[in-house]
């Protein structure tokens, strides 16, 4: 997850995006003095992620708010269920409502998602994994929730592992030659990943001394055999027409990992929202 | 939408987020001097937006690159139909490939869901527009999306509008006493906007002077009854509940305007994919 | 006006112009742990605006500065007025001098031109506002210190509001399509404003639904009549030739906008010193 | 002055200031084909400083317009006369105008005043001088300013030469230990200027071996007899009480260089505008 | 190696730090139209390495130069050999010379360095890896250049590769859990390197599953037991002690990789100099 | 020195180049809750320098933690000694080690040299000065280093004083009008260098009125010629073919200043390290 300073900065970038000059509506009908206390509650069930960063943005808009977490991170929480207790100026606490709700309600979005892919593949030797399908700018986050909702992370970016497809293995002149020339460049600390759509292209990422070798839309079967064929040689991801219905098949193939890009591209944000009681001080 | 100079500076973020230090693969697969051409393709039908913004991705990563759109912006697609051609450097082409698509997606999936509310009030004499529950960052591309897709855009941030809630009402001690007290401190180019929740509401908001009068959660019977009571002398916005079942009879009610939230907050990004050919210089 | 967080990071940038590498004379002659005391003074009369400004400047250098305001931010203040007390180590109080009271000195100038402005109008229903004619970079700042003076903002920028100029209509062809054809791009939540020079003019943009009519440069006269056309169903605005002799004649037509560019594009600072008493610790 | 690519980035901070979002009521009333010839007239005779900083305000928000100034830089303007003539598309100009105008009546309104401190003394030994009574953030085009309009300019910031007042002073335990101690801790390519209010501290001064001997707010007498004291062996500063009746006496004495703080911190900007005639394309 | 965009900041921001208001030595004395050309001599022999990066400084500081390398990236070059010529503005080439020349020498001080250290293990199976011992903000940079020299990079930073050291061996109660702990929590593309200083401790790695194991410091006996114990089950890094006298045999122990921290944190600069002719245009 | 916020601003960006997204062996290693103390020591002698901005890493990294001095910032250090205490959270102290040390091990690097060329001009009247050959983006930090090993710095940076150059001198027309030309547009707080090859040359830059005259190059027989020609009327400085064994007789000829390149150019880091006990909490 990002580091504390950097999500802050952040977090700065975004509320000059929805609060910028000031929130004139608070700032011309609410007493600077008033006090109150907002209470966050789920209006639907699903897995709980984001808290600490809904924590950092009230705490960037003022701290001498009061953040107290109701449940923890990562749980499953129900409909009706208080989750985040903010207490201090009301002013502060509408100003960063808005951007702490969209956070926390796209995150927990994912997690619940991801919780329900990772619970369909209970019980195998399989682990679920996100994509590069992010939304720009909130990779780090989306992929926290991933993490949060059971599953676990792909690369995170074109720079920390190598990852040989189609395109890849036209401009070296084919799976070895790819291979040969990038583990050349790279260092000794870096993955390569080779992506296959045949049989004959296991076999030859195997040669090649691929490290992971991903199995692209392959049926079942298919896939069965090349786990077969690889043999604890390289790791094996299956990637492609995953969804709930076709994971737990995919996975009793024995495959060690399923890349699935709906985690984060086609999200429902789970609904959350804010209620706020107010006292004059 | 975003000026140029500020949608390039996102966007070297973004790359910053994806590419980094570099595309390790294609630096050490791919002959530099390698040229290609990509295709987009529609993988599903749907109202296409983002454009323009795809191609400045491309402009920012090698301006050497040949972008042309093969359909215009906010175009109705049909699945398997090609959208745009881009051709170069194919280690530039594949550098920009996940951004391009990734704002491609999520925007025109934003066109896509707009354009089907758009289509459910036709003939009324209401618009539907967006909300605040935007992605973080991604404000002015989600509210340019909704307007591609036939939709309107609502206040863009808590600074260019006053919306008065149950809060503020509290706050000030009354609707009346919060409209006069925003009139009096915002400038003269702004507008008030009140929630109500009952007619009595509408009627109080409507003598201190409202500019826009929010029906929140009403039956349509009473909006109905609302829209009589306003009669013309402040615009009408109904908000809550909204879904595509639900839109038309609230917009045969005469109300001006309908927000919905989910048009940016719950989105599922448009299926487009990229198709490569390369050949050596 | 703008959040503290922005404001610091401006103060950040406006050190970096005045002190960059370091205050060379202070550390080369001061020790480190000499503290003292150091009195703001006014050297003339006028009303105080900018007081949380200095205050943030001088924490920005030091947080261990106290600062004490002797008087309240839009005070009218008498010359030789003790205004501000900040006590501390004495290198960092002089490193925030110059800034603080650069700032201090253009907004109080500011703000003391405007009170004579909306002096000369009282009793009047008319209300003085400022133009887009501010310092680049201080825009915020300045609009503040016009409300401190006893002024009220026009629109911030050009994105808050439709101000339709001869080349807009120009532009549409004619006041009747310009206004039209804004109404229809621009969120319900935002007012259109139209430029006359003719009673014809504000006839039209009156028919065209503006809901602001600005009168340009018009002799008194026919501002009377454009205020009795308009009859309360637009905001009327007079702008041009405003100066402190002309003022109180242009109110008394019934306008219900003043607007003076002079607010803030020539100002005599307001004479402001800080006297600094020192000793060892 | 700036470099270029400084002042870009000082001038994209500035637009993002006054257009943002982007200049609604050009999108929405102009079409974007819309071409036309801006020319900016001088509404009163000064001198012209700015150009340079205008062109590039017009060649960063779109450098397809084409820019051409009709007089130099740094010319006795007449009222009535043209200026510059900027062509291109209407809305870019139309984005760009007020920030252009903000910046080069503030420019000219500098270097007209400084002008008419230079006429002053014409024909004496002496140079006036800026100070750092600047707008914050503007102190690179301020000082140019002061240097088109025929002034010279003082240290640019804390950070480039050493300036001991009173409180250094103090600190320091005499003058004489204040420069020892200075010129031990900076760089042998550094400056030391000692303020002095007595022909004793002018002494002292001399003696301890000062660059600069500023005579602050001295009678032209006593400073008659400083430069008589001084005999060369130090720059002579004169320094408060500055005026355009004061300066020449001041000039006569001797001294070499005369800081006046009004040439920055009050200053009537130069009236300037532009008149657009467009055309369709 | 960076982004050129990434880069061109960089350099914007080191151009600050040198050139910052301008220089006040050129712009005095050199006539804005005066041209020329500097030549690029190498003053000892070496690898030479930084010419993309020289060429980016130029172009950042003037486009209209234009620079011309003599020899190829990576050459060894002769003492007096010329390597870069330089055209255009003798006031932009001045503007750039030392900050180009400060990297150039810098970088080819690595890729100098690096190559002794590679041919010194010519023939060997082993590859010589730089550290995380770099520059702050020059990290991309040098480690690029080790790669210039005919070296190869270790991990870039902390975030792209597991290094389980003695500390973390602690936390996590031994190398197995260390190791299992790792692996849990990280994505399949990323490798696990474990730091050990026994036999005992390479045994324990390498039934943990480490991808990597390090030998810290140990004597070459002890390293090739180690070597023949992993038994191309694990890479194989060597680190510590390591100097030009002692790599050949640390290499001939069967080691994969070693790391030298020195190739980047006690650089000799390469004495490079740039003379230059010019001619009034 | 650098001001502390653009320290940290610094701190900040070399921490995203080290730490980036996460140290990912400590957050999968060790307990979030772990404690501990690190003890730098030294592995051999020098200077020290460096402490405060060593401080400030871990400071910046996490306020929490405890940073302990054990000697005196510019301290000579034995081999073995301890010299910093920092205790904490071990996955903190972890985050910050390289980046802290990088910087002490370079500055303290740089103070131990420039000590040396300090002490062996001892006695003489000469100072020993640095050079614009630093390292991009350390400027500050190494001239910082500099006086603390004993040496004094030259000018910063191109804007801070005026150096003529033989380029400058072609480009003016002869040593007399350079001088003559600088003169009249810089400020009167600033100096002018003129470098000297000839006794010729020494004499024209005396009689046109340098500051400081630099001797490039000049064998010590004619450097102590040029000391009794300039007899106290400008500084005097030597500079080129400067090194450990020649530096005593150059600074005998009695010239005031002596620059050397290699101060910061072809530094040795000193060797330090951290040792770290920890403890669960």
């Amino acid at each position: 997850m990002w580091s504390k300073r950097e999500l802050q900065r952040k977090i700065e970038d975004w509320l000059s995006e929805d609060v910028g000059a000031g929130d004139i509506t608070s700032m011309s009908t609410i007493p600077e003095s008033e006090e109150g206390v907002g209470i966050m509650y789920a209006k639907e069930s699903g897995v709980l992620a984001g808290l600490p960063v809904a924590e950092l943005v009230f705490e960037v808009i003022d701290p001498a708010l009061a953040f107290k977490a109701l449940v923890a991170e990562g749980s499953r929480i129900a409909k009706g269920e208080a989750i985040v207790e903010v207490s201090g100026s009301v002013r502060s606490i509408l100003a960063g409502e808005r951007l702490a709700l969209n956070l926390l309600q796209r995150l927990s979005g994912i997690a619940t998602l991801t919780s329900e892919y990772a619970a369909a593949i209970a019980g195998t030797h399989a682990r679920v994994v996100d994509t590069r399908k992010t939304t720009p700018g909130l990779r780090m986050l989306e992929k926290y929730a991933v993490r949060v909702g059971g599953g676990h992370n792909h690369r995170f970016a074109l720079y920390d592992a190598v990852m040989i497809k189609d395109n890849h293995i036209k401009g070296a002149g084919g799976i070895t030659r790819a291979v040969t020339s990038a583990r050349a460049a790279i260092p000794h600390t870096m993955k390569i990943e080779v992506e296959t759509e045949s049989l004959a292209e296991v076999e030859e990422a195997l040669q090649a001394g691929a490290d992971i070798i991903m199995l692209d839309n392959m049926p079942t079967d298919m896939m069965r055999e090349a786990v077969s064929l690889i043999a604890g040689k390289a790791v094996v991801e299956a990637s492609g027409g995953v969804n709930l219905s076709t994971i737990r098949a995919i996975a009793e193939t024995g495959v060690d990992v399923i890349s699935v890009g709906a985690l984060t591209h086609s999200v429902r944000a789970l609904d959350i929202s804010l209620d706020l009681n107010q006292r004059k001080r």
